[in-house]
């Protein structure tokens, strides 16, 4: 099978499964384990911030950003497709008692200014008060799209103004940087508090990171333990997250496997590729007179992976365990779904 | 002073007053309050619903409706200027723990059926799930805005059939049905509860009423206990309560009124008002050199209540205690501040 | 029917009536009301404390004092048979987040100040913290225990020593002061905030009575609008609230009613009934072969009222509409009850 | 180094490294993770439930289990002194609206049959109604204390006899079975669901066990995604935790040694020790003139690791990494420090 579904599936290198054997180990809780704390420090260098934060998983860091960051009964305004609104459950609302304020900030991806600086409003008698401007890059609901760093800093910026704080939503960030030729660092200075996934295009099996101040790592590290974050061995699993953070140059390879998957897409009878701007290719199959789950189906049956979106829409996301002939062949196998459509 | 601040600021008429007084009484968390079980039966009827339940105020009713309706970790679809996400304190996340899907419905006030049917989606591993969806009429912050009922069944219709409930915020639900001449049982068949206020344009000191089935209500009950909206011999404001239904025709001189206001602002310097659909006059002072807050004071100065809206916009609402020779005194004033200014 | 259920039974006097017939009154979530503004006022000079705040009911205040208190996530310290802990539904959890810390404080209805001190704690990183202490007087659930002053004051310091700040259920403060001779400014003096029902012994149809520091109240102000306690006209309801805090020197006539209840309980066949403080009767009518439920049916046969308190316990409530004569009226109804056995 | 702070600092083994290097993997959000799938079999084997739910850590396993079980408002039975009331934050209110009444089970470290028939109730217009009862087995705070199984049947049958469920902290359930020679299918058959660490006294780097009903694992599933603990490539860590169910049987070994320590300590000067039934050491260090922080601190001074657990008491805990001679090296250090006390 060729697995397109998520960028998730990777599995770990040779490299990063000897790194969990030999790995230096301690408890983490106890902040004993010298590879965990190789790995926060390595990121929070990264990223250019005091500090991080190792977590299991993309949600739970991007759930602790906002407890950190925001009061309950707070609003935290953010784009109406972003992941924490779409996939993550209600955490926002149920784990800490924040309301939402989703706008529809389109194929910018991100709010503009103008529209930040009239949402954000202070708490009062009535008003809930905005507690989090909060960003995503890339995004993926909006298939890949990676936001340029001005645009960030221009959302950041009317956020600040305000005295909100901005938390980026950066599970894929290495892609948002390497499609547009900025520095990781760059990216995250105008923000507050960043999220990147260690498990997604960068090949690791497990965990993110939640980076920011010091401050802000010493709340989170508190949070942390309550959403059952607090693992006790880690650096089994932050080794090869050490390896991983090496892994971010190479993902320009999968933009170029996705601009070339979305272009074999185009050609095919009753299929709309929109152009990738990183490894997320979005597909409207609506003229092959599938729907969205059945081409899925129909794709799994001739071992093709990918993911239902909405409607007629389908998501193929490219990734280290796809090269270029895998690519081929999937579009070979597509084709062969389309024509027997 | 001539309070156009709300319709909130009516003082009880001699007759309510009267019957606070003289109301026969008991202790309504027993069900032993016999005025506060005829209003809620009369109530119940003037809406066509099963069952009523009497609450000291709307923002609690309508908590509770979210509450019996949706569960935590549900997702609420709900217009972004909606009364429930402005001004109730973020109540909807940190009360219930539900999540705000807020959508610009602009000057329709309601979201569209399509918006609606896009937007609904069923709880899954990833999902949320939608719980609700929140309707308002008339809507607050968009103008008085006096919503028809094609549009509130349309709204209905499409939650429906995606097996989502729907709650109608009528605090102002007469000032609509006089303003488009629909009975209210008309306008509230299509949903599955409505809130309506006693106490603004109807004139009762306290109290609103939440309808909707008897399991429903039944449900409310009990959450209302948890908000502490549970009184005791509260038929002495039921009493007044039982009078302001009666009040329901007069809106139609609060809606001339307000018409009258607006005409009259339009044509003064810098000042643009919009033609009001009800009581609420919604006017925008940019072209006085004014900001809203400014221009509430300098109203106020001149014994002119008023409330800021937000950057250039003042709202005006006309009411029981505000007669046609009060709207000219306060155009006069009025005229006054803009003249000066 | 002699309607022992409840002191919250008690309709409002000629006099309140009057006074909420001829209330001055405004907008009081504008603060234009002046009567609630004299009502929170005197409230406060009587139990000593810088500033009051009315809310409609008892559950409100105390919810809306934990909120203001305590942090989501902080621990509460509360005898196990609270009536916060028993009948408002979990709201200190549901409403707040606020777990509680509950603690058999058996006769002495208050924690030990050893307990409270073994029992407070700071937040770290695994341990949630405690919060606040929570003191019940009268003792609703224990049998209208009248906690001496010495006792609160005890359990204060030792949660002040720990940074812990107190809050004191005073649904039935007056009963408590009464019985013991304690002014309730001295009753009051070693607790940070006080909650206080006018709608009990006191006679007021509806409202209590939130009291704390001036920062105390302006915070509780905003909790109660989220807990949709922002009344409008409330003057109409303060009115005969203050002609209950006239009333609080004659709860002395409900205790002798009480204890004259309890004798004459006492005699009756199988019936052991504790010697009241204040005026609640607790009776174990186990020794008639009734259970509570049944003896409380049977005594509702014979327009007696009277509520079943778990197992064999039956609770009584003497008030200001029952004198002498009711009592001993019921007795002899009761007496019947029990031969009929 | 000898490391007696805890049973969470056993480092992975060889043959646990090993495993993770080897381990077959896939996206176990996807249920694609062979190693997971074949953990989760094998656990729920081990304790004789229907399925089994991989999570990070025994602390999101409780808080999962008690979301799915008990709905927001609901009151939760449990020992004043559990791990989930000391060390979790507070977390069973704060993330799923969860009431605790805590009960002080003393010695027997699970509350009497009789406490669990009288503080069980329904839920009703004032009550919040037990959602769930809560037992630990070993149980930490009380000294590793390993309750017989009889006592966790009579528990479980009085709470069933009220219709609430029963979860089972089991963070330490191997213990209790090997000090009882009961088989863990025994111990569980009571309970509704069970919680055991791999990551203690198993040796396991990171990762607990959710067991119950299929149903119950299938909405725990959910509820754990919302925690942020879906995580991916999980059989890298799965694969230790194979390794660890096998050292269920050697902890016998670390029961010994903590016997062995506990009679040592109790012969110092001023140190008293209580017998230890498990793996846990209990000292009251009162008669040294040190509190427990100093007499850590002068452990840790001496190379032997233990944690301050309040007043004068102090917590040791043996495991695998530590053997016969490190217990014996670490008395001869303790003695050192008693003797300089």
């Amino acid at each position: 099978m060729i697995d397109l579904r998520s960028d998730t599936v990777t599995t770990p290198s040779a490299a990063m499964r000897e790194a969990a054997r030999d790995a230096d180990v301690g408890d983490d809780v106890y902040r004993d384990d010298p590879t965990v704390n190789e790995l926060e420090r390595r990121a929070a260098d990264v990223v250019g911030c005091e500090a991080a934060l190792f977590v299991p998983t993309g949600t739970m860091g991007n759930q602790v950003a906002a407890a950190v960051h925001a009061d309950p009964g707070h609003e935290v305004l953010v784009d109406s497709e972003a992941h924490v609104v779409r996939w993550e459950l209600g955490g926002l609302a149920q784990g800490s008692g924040l309301q939402t304020r989703t706008v529809d900030a389109g194929d910018r991806a991100v709010p503009s200014p103008e529209r930040i600086h009239d949402s954000c409003h202070d708490r009062d008698l009535h008003r809930p008060g905005t507690g989090l401007l909060w960003l995503e890059n890339t995004h993926n609901a909006r298939g890949g799209v990676a936001v340029p760093v001005d645009r960030i800093r221009a959302a950041a910026a009317a956020a600040h103004e305000r005295d909100v704080p901005v938390h980026l939503d950066g599970a894929r960030l290495f892609n948002a940087c390497v499609a547009r030729g900025v520095d990781p660092v760059e990216m995250v200075a105008p923000v507050d508090s960043v999220l990147f996934c260690l498990s997604k295009g960068l090949g690791a099996p497990v965990g993110s990171m939640l980076a920011g101040s010091e401050a802000f790592v010493e709340a989170a590290r508190r949070i942390r333990k309550r959403y059952g974050g607090g693992m006790r061995q880690a650096g089994l699993i932050a080794a090869p997250g050490l390896h991983a953070l090496e892994n971010r140059d190479r993902l320009a390879t999968d933009h170029e496997h996705a601009t070339r998957l979305a272009s074999g897409l185009d050609t095919l009878d009753g299929v709309s590729a929109r152009d990738p701007e990183t490894n997320i290719v979005l597909v409207d199959v609506a003229g092959t007179g599938f729907d969205a789950e059945s081409f899925v189906d129909a794709c799994a049956a001739r071992d093709v992976g990918c993911v239902p979106f909405g409607g007629t829409t389908v998501r193929f996301c490219t990734h280290l365990d796809v090269d270029g002939e895998d690519v081929d062949r999937a579009l070979d196998r597509i084709g062969d779904v389309v024509s027997a459509a």
